[in-house]
């Protein structure tokens, strides 16, 4: 009998007629003559409550307790959809992490999944009923409850479609599906009928949001077709799966962007010496994320190396440079604020080297000026002024002809 | 290193505030050199909270479903406790019912606690951590998460004292201890220093709802002296322990008492033919609870029967006389509401048998009637009209003069 994995995040079971909804798309997956799987979230706004609640008793709680506290949010969800379902006729049984075998290490609060035990939820579907599965937490070794961290409960999803070895493992959200670009931004943003797992992971880390990337490679390196899923409206969604079926001329499927991007740039007054790795061993034992990295060394000039960061990671990043500046050995540092990055996915890059200069072009014909660039076999990216972000956005997505995309 | 249980019910741990008010207490003990576990329930309003959510959901939803919703509460509390402890210096460990050991049969929403292994949580008593658990709940055989139905934190927290052979369990409430009657009533009620598990167990059945009968007859069979003690004051309780130091004129430790009772009589025209039984086989079939049985069978008058029961029942066991009316074989029933049960309770009434008349004579010259008497040996109730319910307390109090007991 054809298993599915369906998995609703907090938006889709906020509330008590949500859950509901929920239940009957689960239902409806039941006639359907599947055998069901579900993973939840906790409800709307609980884990924030929660996590406000315990900042007032203690602002630096372990990281064992806040997992101890925040699992019970998915549990809470779990149980009612259980009801709702069985309300609606259907039989339904709601499992902890620990219950439904998923077993992680010890990392708390950011786990990783080691091993599901499939066996207690195989045996419920098996007996025709459904099992309601807690997203983001797990059980390790000694006992012990843990959360998984960003991305956790859609992880969770793809971990026990894995175990139970489900046909797809379908994320329900509240959006249509994929998209060639945010529609909220170019309302001729295309909702994509199928993308590749590397292409949905570009399109992810660069703040397309649907799906978080850990669950993305996770279902990549075990081959398990993801579906993300409407859960209000009939769409049929978009599917993530190895092979996708491309036109030829379809070389880039997606425009991605990301606001908040800070350039800093080091200068050496003496040649390059080997400390550049030093600046970046720096930077990442304070636990800044470095993205794009340009490095020029042009004769007759004074080398620099410039990098992008989240604005977030700004003031983090300067104090680094600060404390550290004669042991780096550079002259001086700059930075600019105010910028965006913008980035074409797409899997049939790689066998099209003119894609790249037909972006810069684009770029230039809007009056973009572009402050770096990185690329990748089917990406490629550029950091912009934040003010012309939306408006570099629009232009690629014409140049690739993305409305035009299925 | 001596070893107590502190139990907090969900008034002492209803909101932010109180939970750190909680956090000093264990402290304190802590300082005593105490090693301490701690029991907790589910905040304040949460379980009903959480009732009246999966009500609106499925108004019949599986027990086992409950279960798993409910026992967030308690898991809830134990984690923002084990911050706040955490918070104020100490080590501190939340564990759930599963986590301590605590295994019970497989009766979702009333199980029986079986077994508690205690070792994970002496571990952290003896690494100096304070184990703080969720009461009211723990896990069968099959894994499965279960609850433990009515008294369950306070029958939690005697189990875990005995598991890990504490010198006393130790009750926090509202109120500072166990009163010869209720203080709200009775002005002259005084707090008592100990009394005997069998003396409390009736002031519990009887209504005076500091500590529920199953949590004394737990602690009683494995003689663990219970202490009630309040969670907002320095008082020092009462301690209820096998054998108290009685002074010889303390008779009567305490007055109970319990509104909306109904007195039911059965009247048959032939003498008594065994067919007695089969009323309260058919009342326990419907779950009436039945109270007090009175029963006269005086030559040349016909047979009858009353009991008691709660208001409650009232419409059932009606409606259960009336639909077994042939079967059992009597010729009429009358009733009798707006009634009350008022009890005297005391371990040395078993010595003084005159203790009963003098119940009579103060109440006689308090001019109130008395409709049904039962005793036992360490106890003589009365059930009166109710509208003199106060007035017969305040004369049974002063009539054994425990406004004088210490």
């Amino acid at each position: 009998m054809e298993r599915v994995v369906m998995k609703f995040g907090g938006t889709s079971v906020a509330n008590e007629e949500r859950i509901e909804k929920a239940a009957s798309l689960i239902i409806e997956e039941v006639q359907n003559g599947k055998q069901v799987a579900v993973v939840v979230s906790a409800m709307g706004k609980t884990t924030d409550n929660l996590l406000s609640l315990a900042g007032e008793i203690h602002p630096d709680a372990t990281e064992r307790e806040l997992d101890m506290l925040l699992t019970t949010g998915e549990q809470v969800t779990a149980s009612l959809l259980a009801m709702a379902i069985t309300a609606k006729g259907a039989a339904a049984k709601s499992f902890t992490g620990w219950q439904a075998g998923i077993q992680t290490d010890s990392l708390h609060s950011n786990a990783r999944i080691e091993n599901v035990d499939g066996n207690k939820v195989n045996e419920t579907l098996n007996a025709g009923g459904v099992a309601v599965i807690t997203g983001f937490q797990g059980i390790d070794t000694e006992g012990e409850i843990t959360t998984l961290g960003r991305g956790g409960s859609d992880t969770s999803a793809v971990a026990v479609a894995i175990a139970i070895e489900a046909s797809s493992c379908d994320i329900y959200t509240d959006v249509e599906g994929v998209y060639t670009t945010d529609p909220r931004v170019i309302e001729e943003a295309s909702k994509l009928t199928e993308i590749s797992y590397d292409e949905m992971l570009e399109l992810a880390n660069l703040g397309a949001g649907v799906l978080h990337p850990r669950a993305i490679e996770f279902a990549k390196n075990h081959q398990m077709p993801l579906r993300v899923k409407p859960a209000h409206t009939a769409g049929q969604g978009t599917i993530i799966k190895e092979e996708i079926e491309m036109e030829t001329n379809l070389i880039v499927r997606g425009v991605a962007f990301e606001e908040d991007i800070v350039r800093i740039t080091i200068m050496y007054d003496t040649p390059y010496n080997g400390s550049l790795a030093n600046v970046f061993t720096a930077l990442a034992e304070e636990h800044v994320n470095v993205d794009i990295i340009v490095q020029t060394i042009m004769e007759g000039e004074q080398p620099s190396v410039s990098f992008s960061i989240k604005n977030e990671d700004f003031a983090k990043a300067m104090s680094v440079l600060e404390v550290n500046k004669e042991h780096l050995g550079y002259k001086r540092a700059d930075f600019e604020v105010g910028l965006a990055k913008v980035s074409i996915v797409g899997s049939g890059m790689v066998s099209n080297p003119g894609v790249a200069a037909n972006m810069f072009d684009a770029l230039r014909i809007a009056g973009i000026p572009i402050k770096m660039v990185s690329t990748s076999e089917i990406k490629v990216s550029v950091v912009i002024p934040t003010t012309q972000m939306n408006e570099a956005v629009a232009a690629l997505h014409k140049e690739f002809a993305l409305e035009q995309i299925r």
